[in-house]
């Protein structure tokens, strides 16, 4: 089995308001070193390995559903999950 | 200038409503193999350093505000930011 770890992120050049919302409320806790704030997704996908690259699976499943690609950027590592 | 890359994950024990909907999502889009999907929060922070450790600071916030530490786990690292 697979572990795959994606991150989806606005572009840079996306208003991010709720980072700004963030930034805000840790100025309001006193946290004034803090600059700036982006807030993204993260997932974890469990894949089970099948005849094709999972690296293009994952980026096919990313550019299809898990990232919109107009105001997004995705990066990912593929991994072997630690069976328990 | 640091920043500061802080993943916030729900705990293993805790249902992900909106994974499972990922996962029906990439069942229907005919990708069978995915076995499980578990959606987390990815923030960039850019931080200015002051005379406190910034480690101390990150956790700090993690606790009081980016994390709700009964249901979820955070991580974070901190590196050098990039000037641009």
């Amino acid at each position: 089995m697979m572990k795959v770890k994606v991150h989806v992120t606005l572009r840079e050049s996306v208003l991010d308001p709720q980072g700004t919302a963030v930034k805000n409320s840790l100025h309001a806790m006193n946290y004034h070193e803090v600059q700036d704030v982006r807030i993204g997704k993260y997932l974890e996908l469990l894949i089970e390995p099948s005849d094709r690259p999972i690296e293009e699976t994952v980026k096919e499943m990313c550019e299809k559903l898990l990232a919109n690609t107009v105001i997004e950027n995705y990066e990912f590592e593929v991994e072997e999950a630690v069976t328990q």
